[in-house]
Formats: structure tokens, sequence, C-alpha cells
């Protein structure tokens, strides 16, 4: 199943797609027998029940449940993250070597964050942030959502505390992450998380670490994990992050960037406005935003 | 005025301190004339309105409407952060020193974060986290609490931004911030971040810089502001953080910690089970807490 969260008359509501991803069923209509939470951090929280009586509404909903997804405006999947973005720096080896050197793949899980106020929707601009950097950078990542609460979590059981996948745009303002050392002030400027369009929930996923990503810059490919692996699986990530401190649902966990950034480009090829960046993983869908200046 | 959030009857609330601090004034009963919400994010979301309303009551408060302040729970003053805790790094020369050497002295604000789920009282126990730390060290900081929304702000309008101030004891697991490069992790683990006990609002503090931070563990004293200055004044650290992000009410910032840290003596000296740290910083008040196995 594939869950977004979306707004229609001024209320947001979390739905399912159908097969054709051109329809969605609202979940919190009174009408389906369960009281389902208006936001998605509200309907992972239920944990297995919510997944079930989302099933269970799906199958028994008639053709006018749905409702055009185009008719409705797209949110993010979670629109307002509890708290900041986890997001693992340095995990595909041959994007450390273009952003630096081999001495630089780490040996330990590395990890900043991104702030909340971050996150927007497929299909909203990106600002350019002309004012305060030159190098505005993408980069597309496969992004991990937590179902449960957790704290020293094994690897072994690491994938049990996933609710899900979706896509994350890790738009960087590269002058500005060299300039503060810590990455966190070039990693959170406003509209710098382009996050969804959904959430695949795991049981659709088989092998999430065999999950391709590609971006595309105005139609060209630019990343592809296809010859590359993460450093660090996803396994290892929870594992680590885990210990000593406490994972909850709705957590995102956004697990790295594949080699192909603008700045790994000699001259570097860094965002302007008007560009539009694709950002694809089989069996999630495609997270599409265009820079623009506001 | 100090505010405070407390429980009593496992109802939070937020409340006005006496002179004697040591009677506290809920505000959220219903008798007040004015609708105070329950927690202390919403409350300063109202700006203004809110300090004259908490100042009116206070004023027209009878001795029998006030609590003894050993009769409720002591919380955090914002218990549950809407976003990561944003700390300025190595913003005092003594201490970027012993850290290391002058060549550390930032030429940039250097900011990471802290997991909202790091948030204690005062009072309540700091996890030792023994099973993934060897070194867990104190940082006595004043921490600065947004009072409204605003982005570019400039350094001459940045104090309008700030409702008030705290304290805040940056903990961190020096092994794993080393480890890891971004600070993030080593920052992180649940109960290292003490905050409180009030917040005194800005009205109350003529020139936050002049604040004088004394951090002791076990009765000694080993951190002292006395001669050293902020190398980025609060004012220059919110005019950087806005560039660009949003800064929201209720958002905190902890502005960085002289010199004197565990792991600046010769040799270390890490906190360990039952060790006390009693940060004061005058005008606000001491934060303390007591390290333990648990």
């Amino acid at each position: 199943m594939k869950f977004i969260t979306a707004r229609k008359n001024g209320q947001s509501f979390v739905g399912v797609l159908d097969a054709s991803e051109t329809l969605v069923l609202p979940l919190t209509k009174k009408e389906n027998g369960f009281d389902f939470p208006q936001s998605m951090i509200e309907c992972i929280e239920l944990g297995d029940e919510f997944v079930k009586q989302a099933e269970r509404v799906l199958q028994q909903a008639s053709q006018s449940d749905f409702l055009e997804l185009d008719a409705v405006e797209l949110l993010a999947p979670i629109p307002r993250p509890r708290k900041n973005i986890f997001c693992v720096g340095k995990n595909y080896r041959e994007h450390v070597i273009e952003m630096g050197s081999k001495d630089d793949i780490p040996e330990h899980v590395m990890v900043f964050t991104k702030a909340p106020t971050t996150v927007i929707a497929s299909g909203a601009p990106i600002l350019s942030h002309q004012e305060v950097t030159e190098q505005l950078d993408y980069e597309g990542e496969l992004a991990v959502i937590i179902g449960k609460e957790g704290k020293a979590i094994t690897k072994e059981e690491a994938l049990d505390y996933i609710f899900g996948y979706t896509i994350l745009n890790d738009v960087t303002a590269r002058d500005l992450q060299s300039r503060h050392k810590q990455f966190f002030i070039g990693k959170s400027l406003d509209t710098t998380c382009p996050l969804g369009p959904c959430i695949v929930h795991k049981s659709v996923i088989t092998d999430p670490s065999a999950l391709q990503i590609e971006t595309k810059v105005n139609g060209e490919v630019r990343q592809s994990s296809e010859k590359e692996k993460m450093i660090f699986p996803i396994s290892e990530i929870i594992s680590v992050l885990s210990q000593g401190m406490t994972l909850e649902p709705g957590d995102i966990i956004a697990t790295g960037t594949p080699s192909g950034v603008g700045k790994g480009f000699n001259p570097p090829r860094f965002l302007r406005a008007g560009d539009e960046i694709e950002i694809t993983i089989d069996q999630i869908g495609v997270l599409k935003n265009t820079v623009a200046n506001l």
C-alpha cells in the first residue's frame, strides 16, 4: 500500500492510492468504521492495526469513495516532522570520493540533521535562496520511516522498526555546508527537503537495499545508484542511531546519496532557478520539484 | 517573570514563580479570565499578550492561588521541543583551545543539534549510558528561547525575536562525538539535555551577554564564564541561523559552553554515576542533575 497526505477544502487527510495511482481513498471519513487519525504520524503510531484497517477499507471501497489525485493538493507524507530529519552523510563510496577523496570514506555512521521547516511536498517549489547561497545542490535519497518506538535495537531486528519508505531530496547549500563546518546550517534552508510523493508500506518492499535511486535534472540523469551500495546498510544505521537514543514512530532517516551531485562535476553544476529535479525510486514513485526565485 | 512547566495530579501546566521562588501560580486555571494554553510553546506563540495576561494574573492573585513548588513535579520548561535544539559549537575561545588548539577557533558560527528526546527537567537523572560511552561530559550553557517567527533577521533586530532565557546542560558523549565526526550522535543520547529550571522573560535581562555561567560538579567549580566572552554574540547567532531558515516560537538555541569541561582536564574528568552537576546563571537560577546508572 502507498499512503499519502493530501489536502482538500483546507482539510488535510491521510489516504491510500489505488492500483492506478491516479485515485486516492481518504481514510479519515467516518463511514470507514474505524477512527483513523488525521495525520500520518498518528496513523503510524497505531502500528499494525492502522495498516490492517487501511487494507480493509481499501478492499471494501467502491469507486465513488475515491478522489482524483489531480483534484487534491498533495502534501509531504509527513508535512511537519516532530523532530529534525536524521541524515546519514557519506554513505556511498563513489559519492564520498567525488566530494573529496577515498580518505574520507567513514569508518562509522555519520549523522547530521535537517530542520522540520525544510520539508515540502513533491511539486512544491524549492527556493533558490540566491541571497544566501550560490551553490545549491541536489541529493536523491531513500528515506526510512520509523514505525515504532525503540532503543538499543540490534541489526537483526532493525527492519521490524520500519513503517515504510519514501524519497527525499537532501537539497544542500554547499558553500554554507563547508563554511559552517557542522553540516546543519547548509542543510536546513527552508524548502530544502522535498519528501514524498508517498510512503510505501514496508510489506511491499522485499529488499530495501536493492532499491535503485535515479536523479534527473532537467531530464538528464545525474545520479544512479545502480553500481553503488550503501556503506552502512539500513539495519546498521537504525541500530547505531538507537544505541542510547530512542527512535519514535514517524522519525525520518535519509540514508545517504549516491555519486552524481552537482558539486561532483568539474566544473560543478549547481542548481539554478527553473531547474527541475526528478528523483525516482522503483516501487515508491517520483519526487519532482522545481527551483524557483520567490 | 519566571515561567515554569510543572505537573500535578498527572496534569501539566504553565506557571509563574513568586518573588521568593518557593511558590508557583498556575496560569491555566479558568478563573484567571484568560484562556492560557496548557503548554509553554503555545503560551509563547501568543506573544506579548501572554506576558501581559500573566502579569495581570500574578498581580491579582491571592496567597491561596499559589502552590508550593515542592508540591508539584517540575518539568523542563519546554518538555518536548517541536524540533531539535540548535546548539552553537566552539563559541568560547578558551573552550576551543582546551578541546584542541587556537587553530580551531571558528570564523563562522558552527551549529549542530540535539534530538528532542534528550530533554529532561532540573532534578531528573542523567543516564550514564555506560553501555555506549566511557566519556560522558557536561557543558553548562545559556539557552535562548525564540518568541516569534522570523527569517533573515538582522543583528540589530535579533533580540526582539527572543522570548526569554534558560539554562541548558549540553551533556556530550565525547567518544561518540569524535567517532562519528558530525556531532549529532554524541550529543543526542536520551536525557543528555537537562533544561531549566525556568524560562526568564527577556524583560528581566538587560544584557544577556553579561550573564555569567558557573558549572559545579560535586560542589567543585569547573566552568566559569567570567573571563570569557562569546565569540559570536546572541544577536549574531540568531541572525546567521535565520538567513534562509525560519525560526519559530519555542525554538531553543544553546549558545555554547565556556572552558572547564571534563575533557579539558589532564587527565580528563568524565562523569560517573552519582556525580551531581549544578549550573548557575545569575537572574535565571540553578539547573541541577545527577548522573545515574538506570
